[in-house]
């Protein structure tokens, strides 16, 4: 996916910078936060996704010809913004939570320093990225937690917007799956893919028999074979003739699973195939893969749940300016103080306070007026420090971006996991399974 | 957004068409199907959307070179099919049901005739479209119906992936929205766009009262100020002394929307404001919205819940082959026949019956065995005919894609709402407002 995502937001960014070009505060250093009030209904946790993307999204920002005119034709912003928008790039810094790490309600993910009309402007593809891919990998966390080490490949791009299925396939890859069926993910985030064969393949077929011939013909007998077209017994019985005992995989996508796996593996077995695996793909979720942990399964496919964020589709992230210059050059916290939704100004740090077993037991957010300082906590080994630089003038750091920056984010999830408390892989609904204290 | 969806595909399409390309089936004429099995939980009819932006995408698959030789370098299909794919244009037949018409568990929705390559070539592209757009079409309308005339600003790109939020904004269009805070919405599609400030422009201005003079300033009195950053009664007077009682509306972004609602009518009638409009914008569904018909409110503006189908993120639409030709050249009904997940095969058509006051009773689909034949009721003014043609030798019909494909969509729906039963209507849960008979 190349293009720039400059058009990719809301009106009112770009009318807000109009206003304060006009009186000046456009040009008023400012800090932006980027953090989750909560975490969706009854998680314990979160992880951060979409990091890397949005990198890339941010560095390609620019606003080219068609746009402006497109702009000036409909009379959104005046020609003095217009001619700003023509040279914009961003040439800020950002920092934040690494891609891939575990985050809880108010954990600062991202942070942006740069002029107000030049942070402002990413507020819309800040919030588009980490909001769906985040919502994405936190679902999927909890799946391959369940699977207990089989692997999990992702089918779902079917039940996603066309291109929110590529995002979403490099999201459940960060969060620990192992494939995807999306070709594009495979190409442009280099992650394994996988797939052989649909219903309406056999259906094409004048027989089920002349299917599993076609498809071991072109793929060879290690190939996975549909069985449940049309009678399971039957559809396993003609894979083994055809592909003979050396047969790959079999998969099941319908029924009552964990009866019919376990009568599938009965079958195969008695039919020699002891080492062809199986696969079920049938409408699964985190729920439904727990219930599987029992039977004869050797690796699941998930869809619908993964890519829709398994009941939470948007992680409820938020983008507020937290701080901002005074005409004097001072730093000012800021935080909006009606009603509700409230939120904590002024630049913050944090660190995971681990203990004596390397196990998570707080989110510390440090909360200061300004972005400068470093803060004390470095030294002390319990503490986790969780933000790193992101991009320094306008530049993406290289360890987080393209295929790179997904192993990374991948290996780094990995570790995370590691750390956090056993009540975090529980499935059923609780807190948060750290506590967000504010220093 | 330009550029193939060529790869936004599930891998196994690509290696069914290897395998059957090897054994000569891959030539069979085939007939594919999309239909939702049922609706959300709790639905009355569901929207179609997405069909213009879907025969856009077809007409524009192309395999080029980058990926071409990506799919050689990771081995997927073999030589052949790679040049195969090198010359791959969609040239078969579609029709289906108009964008913007009501749909029921068995309508179908789509039909797609070309050879079996061809055609099973654009499944995931068939079902990522039209799952993702009529989740938020069908969310979209139920708002609409309960905001009884108030507009309805979609604003939600920033809780969906950041290019389903261009799609999310047509189809909440097509639903009976009214503007989209998303610009490329409104570049692409042609969709008005709407939005001024948020809480960061109060909060980089000294005051309250330095940021609506600078908002005032730039874009006059009629415009909408966010009152809510501080105390509201405070922003409501402040916004009233700057602008004067000429101030287009305001608009509240938290607290208790009916009282506070009520409490900004008051004060702005007291100041004179009496023409001043008051729009809300704070986590709506149609829930809350239906909530909201009894106070003061000229407007709401709806992110999250609408974007992610409110509570529906997918239509669970699938993508089925339900008939080929055999080696005689015969059309050969086909479907699955293992446990539940049950298809009919045949092709379809599909009729509306309306009673004597035009409103829907029943979705009748007929089931033929083959493509060919008009169905008879084309004659009977009690049948209203849903399919139509849309595609003829892999061409879009120009009426269905564009900015006019939007406008004639959004009015389809309207006129169809029309003719629903008015328990369609009703928020609370229940079955299909009509049931599907096949004949």
């Amino acid at each position: 996916m190349t293009g720039s995502a400059a058009l990719l937001t809301d009106r009112y960014e770009l009318t807000m910078v109009d206003a304060a070009l006009r009186d000046g505060t456009a040009h008023r250093e400012s800090l932006f936060e980027a953090f989750a009030r909560r975490l969706p209904d009854g998680r314990r946790y979160g992880v951060v996704a979409g990091t890397g993307r949005l990198l890339e999204l941010i560095e390609r920002f620019r606003f080219e010809d068609a746009e402006l005119e497109w702009l000036a034709e409909h009379r959104v912003v005046r020609q003095e913004t217009l001619d700003w928008l023509a040279d914009y790039r961003f040439r800020g810094d950002v920092w934040g939570y690494r891609e891939g790490e575990a985050y809880f309600p108010g954990s600062p993910l991202l942070t942006i320093q740069a002029t107000f009309a030049e942070a402002v402007m990413l507020e819309t593809v800040v919030l588009s990225t980490l909001n769906f891919d985040s919502s994405v990998a936190s679902a999927a966390a909890r799946m391959v937690s369940v699977a207990l080490g089989r692997p999990i490949a992702e089918m779902g791009s079917r039940r996603t917007n066309e291109r929110s299925a590529v995002a979403a396939a490099r999201a459940a890859y960060i969060a620990g799956f192992d494939a995807t069926s999306n070709l594009e993910a495979g190409r442009t985030w280099g992650i394994p893919t996988m797939g052989t064969a649909a219903h309406a393949f056999t259906l094409l077929h004048d027989t089920e028999e002349a299917a599993f011939r076609a498809q071991v013909a072109a793929f060879g007998p290690g190939t996975t074979l549909l069985i449940d077209t049309y009678d399971i017994a039957t559809g396993v019985e003609t894979a083994v003739r055809v592909a003979g005992t050396g047969l790959g995989a079999v998969r099941i996508d319908s029924g009552d699973l964990p009866s019919v796996a376990a009568a599938v593996r009965r079958q195969l077995d008695e039919l020699g195939a002891v080492g062809t695996k199986i696969t079920v793909t049938s409408d699964l979720d985190e729920f439904l893969i727990a219930a599987l942990s029992g039977a004869p399964v050797d690796s699941y496919g998930v869809g619908t749940s993964v890519v829709t964020g398994s009941g939470s589709p948007a992680a409820g992230m938020v983008f507020k300016l937290v701080a901002r210059k005074d005409d004097g050059g001072e730093w000012v916290s800021v935080a909006k103080s009606s009603t509700a939704k409230v939120s904590v100004g002024g630049r913050k740090n944090a660190a995971r306070r681990l203990d004596s077993t390397r196990t998570a037991r707080e989110e510390i957010v440090y909360v200061g007026d300004g972005p400068d300082g470093e803060a004390e906590f470095e030294a002390d080994s319990t503490l986790r420090p969780l933000m790193v630089p992101l991009m320094r003038g306008g530049r993406a750091d290289a360890a987080y971006t393209g295929h790179a920056g997904v192993a990374a984010a991948r290996a780094h999830r990995a570790q995370v996991m590691q750390e956090l408390p056993i009540e975090a892989f529980r499935l059923g609904r609780g807190e948060a399974v750290i506590p967000t204290t504010y220093r």
